[in-house]
């Protein structure tokens, strides 16, 4: 059943106040309503779209600064980064990530999103990735927009390993899990 | 102790045979002489230098063709492959593929050339990685050469998925291993 207008407005503010990073076009679905009702509602609540909302995230200056590797060396763009806490990281998955036969993405692209996002979330000069449990839940197309977001797992690794574990997103749906085992040249900062 | 040189031909020939891509270099350490001593050997047995080997390998037409994906979106160059069985690729690890920091190659591209070399070998037009269990066990430095050899693991897998096992060397030393879990369009093929 649709939801009256004031409802569907309250629910709106709190869905892309929980997901930044989620398109009109979801929330229409979400919602059931068309694209332009989004919009309206958005204007009317003074939520900027989309563009503007990750415009946003990304001028905020980090919390902290990657230690493990060059920032640029990152794959995808890091919007939030608690050294040994946690990380987020956005990768438009364009022309060039996907197999032409069928435009859907390769793997090795969201693996090296979600593995570089683990190294980065080390606050340490140095990590490398000893191994990792990983899998791919949901076909990622071209043009969609993966949301990775890193969690140190803590107290559970063997002794100079930390454990990364990170979750990748399209919209609300999970597209990519992984464990990374890292090592890291100096565990006993944790 | 030296073997003599009779010795250490015999060897070296029984040695370039079981890894054509071993170095100069690696030789001249396995067999503890001068890699002027191992260019002589070559030289006296007629064994083409490094280079000429792997062009040798790569000019030979392939038993089978790719089907999965493009040749050429694989990451590194086939050099065998036997359709549902096995796989071989090398990939120079080049700048590009390294940290700036210490030139110790990105997870990422091992994982790339062996993932993709998964998808290679399976004798369909549609693979997809469904998950990995994967395993960095040596640094890789930048000008090593990586030889990922992929095997299909028979009768073991889910319903259709099929199951592929990847070793990455350089010379004899095992880099990177992983076992691919490949949902397939058609897995009555196998």
């Amino acid at each position: 059943m649709r939801k009256s207008k004031k409802e569907r407005q309250l629910l709106l503010q709190e869905t892309i106040a929980d997901t930044p990073f989620i398109t009109d076009e979801e929330l229409a679905e979400k919602f059931q309503v068309s694209i332009q009702t989004i919009r309206l509602d958005r204007l009317e609540l003074s939520i900027p779209e989309l563009r503007e909302r990750i415009k946003n995230v990304a001028e905020m200056k980090l919390d902290d600064e990657v230690k493990s590797l060059q920032i640029e060396e990152v794959i995808g763009e890091i919007i939030d980064l608690q050294l040994d806490e946690s990380a987020i990281s956005i990768l438009e998955i364009k022309k060039e990530h996907v197999f032409n036969r069928n435009q859907i993405a390769r793997g090795h692209h969201l693996f090296a999103q979600a593995n570089s996002l683990a190294v980065a979330v080390i606050n340490d000069e140095l990590a490398l990735t000893a191994k990792a449990n990983i899998r791919f839940t949901r076909q990622v197309k071209e043009n969609e927009r993966v949301i990775a977001k890193a969690k140190v797992v803590k107290g559970e690794s063997e002794k100079g390993r930390t454990t990364v574990d990170v979750k990748s997103y399209v919209g609300s749906e999970i597209v990519f899990s992984g464990v990374f085992d890292m090592y890291r040249s100096n565990p006993t900062q944790r």
